[in-house]
């Protein structure tokens, strides 16, 4: 009998870092050494006998990983100790997501804290697997790409977007994806009842990793208009994908395409041609659902969702680390 | 001094009219004659002091205009016999807002109960309101045009947009657009912390309407693919538009466009630039507001937002009231 | 090793119904043999892989129980059968609760379809264990007297009650409670920002189901007046008690009493002094959550929540049958 | 004719500052001079034409009255400052409520800022109208004890309470009643689908108010028991109040009791007995709306109800300010 995966997480009171606390004390591979939070330290992490512990007294002795939840640039400079204490890493923050310091720092106005990181594998395991298994360091995808990316990523391998058309991505995201800092954009009484538009176009940051992801696959590819709202829900994140089709394929052929390609996929479902995916197909799980509407023979409708925190973030880390440590994909997910 | 205009409401107790008679009973230019409900008979319909009556005991003596807050087919029966009545009817269904007989069975699945009323003048005041002023019968249309036609109008009358593109219309609506009349789909428990895409692709009934009304202003227009969700609010809509524009007009270009063309307008409020139109800023209101975001330069993503009740039903009912009358269109409405 | 439990649920589409299924397919002892549903028949009985069949098809040869989500009168006839073929029986509805024909008629207002089934054991297994381990039928009681007879019954069985002085029992519950069959009551536009008392006072099916299982735990208790209201969650419940001590006991003491009388309940958390049981604590888990806040030396404030559907239904059922069968009684639970 | 009323509004940008400043801006007889923010200096008052000014620029000259929707402390220091230049001062803070600076010290924490400012009339006009006539200064009550106070008054107008028992009032608020500063509390991510009891028992600040001006209607009334909840819901507070009565008066004649008590009072409505008083009866109204059940000849069940931003803040302030000026106290309100 193998020995348990003894792992340590940093952030562990934000709402990603509150997930990952909640799955990896389930989770039968492994043995949670501790939780950071240094707004919390001292409380107990719920559910699991521990004690928050602020991050500079975490202790990496005897720890086989570290998942971190943090802020980027914090969260760099964190990998950065694990890596030299022979740590594994698992970084759910942007720090590794993006391949070169210089297109970091267009996305993030300020220079890579660690440029000698770069490029980390893309944890994207549906997309990226052979990269992921037994890697030291892995930088898990945003909760906007991996919805986004895994509504398109058939049409990428077949080459079969019209690389003329704006791919059109209007997404919607609960609450929890602004973070649990207080804030007045997420105050309950200015998000209750209403639907706000927010970074619009091409204003997000996280337009460049879904390009640089969407581009490693197909050249054949427009632009991505990414236009995200915040929802009055705590959960969940629909990704509404418009695309249009070349001449190889037509809309009518995507139901088949995508339930071959996602076929073998744990986490991924893809719903039966009429029924369309709900937020509440991905709420509290771990996996992405999708639903394709074939529109016109070269337009079609794609609805992509997910936890924006399972597999947005705490379950999609999990599922890397199970790769990084050989173990079944899907172990403590299912 | 002109005497008041004495008004019934048909439909007096679904959603939108009880907004109808809500806004009658504070028109200062306006009695309230009577307010239906086959339901509510004997109830008072609220703030008003009457008590609501069975449609057909209502009396249409002495009434000058009769608003019709009803289900499809029942209400171009009830138009019918207001206008051999000799009264003006503002018709808040579908049933009138068709041209033809045969685009009517195309949409509606049966044919229309009296083709001799069709065409009626479309009651959108921003865009047809030489039609409106005086007219006998109007057809107040749904809240996704009114909303929809209201974001692309300017496009529409400059031509700018690129023919061989679709224009997308991801949509969502607030629960009271569904009705008042109880289904598992508006069952507080399915739709709470949910978001529902439902009639996707080119389902749904409004778009022949939505269609026919774009194609009156300009032929320049691809097809509208509009995917209408449901949203876990009360009220409130917003249509989030992606055009691709022609030659003639770069995406920078609109905001000035737009502040134009609705400069006049005292129900339509066009953002400043940056700022985003959230469904908050037209809940509870009688304005339709849009913001306009340039993404590539013939690219653009437009948010229109009404309240469904409000600009997308009732209070567009009484704009249109006011013009066949001939009173100031705003009256009871600012 | 024992065979595994086969277990039918009746009445499998309903929100008890659903976490029932949910449960029981997970349980590490249990077979689902079947799920009904007439108003689903033929569709996937969720995350089961089998349909649903109509109740009348359901086949009770080679199963060992059955868990009936019926509505009351039907749930009865069902029992009956049940019984008749030799099959052990836990009822959710009200049927097998009240104590006496008689007692039934006057809160259910029709006489008992099977007076002979009465009284059955009733199953709050914290109170009533001895009753339930190894019996053939068990009432499983409704989530608002689980969850306030389980905040009062440190008290009632030290005595400490004041016999004189009512019990205040102010009740909020998530529209789950009210049933999946869709009427006005549960519109999301009628819920939605709004909270509802209902049957306020003393005019609640469930006070007779309370007085009669408190009453036989102690005499000395007074009148329980109990407000409901309507609360705008789909999950959740909460009892806020307000209790007039007797001599026997101070407000400072009730920490003490209450940890010490669930000390070994694994289902029942009491949360620690100054700490106040929120609906979150409880709604998705399978445990009551209690908080005790002393007033005045005579007075205190307790409250009580439950997920309506768990402890105030499906698992609760689950633990009455874990006990039947002599297993743990949280197996499948925790 | 009367020239209109010059008010300023301090506090203009936090959630009973916007309701004042609606509420004046719409008033026929007032002159809105200045709306202060400290935080929005420079942004559009909403609807008003005005910008926000920091309250140090705010100039008194010419200005007749001043609103202050302040911080407790900053407010009595506004207060000394506006009566010193001799503008009326209708205060919406705690500071001027207390009749003692001993009594305000116990309930917050701190020496009272100008005790020379106290006793000021208490400006709940259907309780206390004839102090308010007229006055310079008036203390307008918190939301809490607005709701509770009129749902308990004819009782102690009558003397009907029972002495040695106590007023329990189990109190719900939605989440504007925190106010508009960000904190943890107010993430929309912890309260959506909660239910959270706060400073229950004796503990919340509003107790001191209500014992305060119960006191000075009636001695015969036992202690206030109450606990507050915060509700997932933006506006609306309810009191749910159980008394016990004294031999004067039995249950069922409370109804005519509150009916004659409440007839002559627009902002107050009674509803008809079996009416249950919710949310939704008194959100974006300027009323109190109370429902009385009678549970046992000597317990009542009283619901009342306010929109906390208005008859609860803002509104209740600009009858207060009528009253000041002897307008009719409901201009500007119906």
């Amino acid at each position: 009998m193998i020995s348990k995966i003894r792992a340590g997480v940093y952030g562990g009171s934000g709402y990603a870092g509150l997930d990952l606390v909640e799955i990896l004390s389930r989770h039968p591979q492994v043995d949670l050494a501790f939780a950071t939070s240094n707004t919390y330290a001292g409380d107990e992490a719920p559910g699991t006998g521990l004690r928050y512990v602020p991050a500079d007294a975490a202790l990496l002795e005897g720890v086989d990983v570290i998942l971190l939840a943090l802020p980027h640039r914090t969260s760099a400079k964190t990998a950065k100790i694990g890596i030299e204490a022979g740590v594994k890493v698992v970084d759910l923050s942007a720090d590794l997501r993006i391949d070169t310091p210089e297109a970091y720092e267009r996305s993030y106005d300020s220079p890579h804290p660690h440029p000698e990181l770069l490029p980390t594998p893309y944890g994207l395991p549906e997309i990226n697997r052979e990269k992921i298994v037994g890697a030291d360091v892995v930088a898990t995808p945003g909760c906007y790409p991996t919805t986004t990316l895994l509504g398109i990523y058939p049409l990428l391998a077949t080459g079969a977007l019209c690389a003329d058309a704006p791919v059109i991505v209007d997404a919607k995201s609960g609450v929890t994806g602004a973070g649990r800092k207080p804030s007045l954009t997420t105050h309950f009484a200015e998000v209750f009842g209403n639907l706000i538009p927010y970074k619009t176009g091409r204003a997000h940051r996280h337009i460049g990793e879904m390009e640089q992801e969407a581009h490693k696959i197909s050249e054949r590819i427009g632009p991505i208009i990414f236009c995200p709202h915040l929802l009055p829900v705590d959960r969940g994140l629909m990704s509404s994908i418009y695309v249009t089709l070349n001449e190889s394929l037509e809309s009518d052929q995507l139901q088949d395409l995508y339930a071959e390609m996602y076929g073998g996929e744990a986490l991924v479902d893809v719903l039966p041609l009429g029924e369309q995916a709900t937020l509440r197909h991905a709420v509290k799980t771990n996996r992405c659902v999708i639903s394709i509407t074939p529109v016109l023979p070269r337009h079609a409708h794609i609805t992509s969702v997910t936890d924006n925190l399972r597999k947005g973030a705490a379950s999609q880390a999990v599922q890397n680390m199970n790769l990084m440590f050989g173990l079944d994909e899907t172990t403590g997910l299912i």
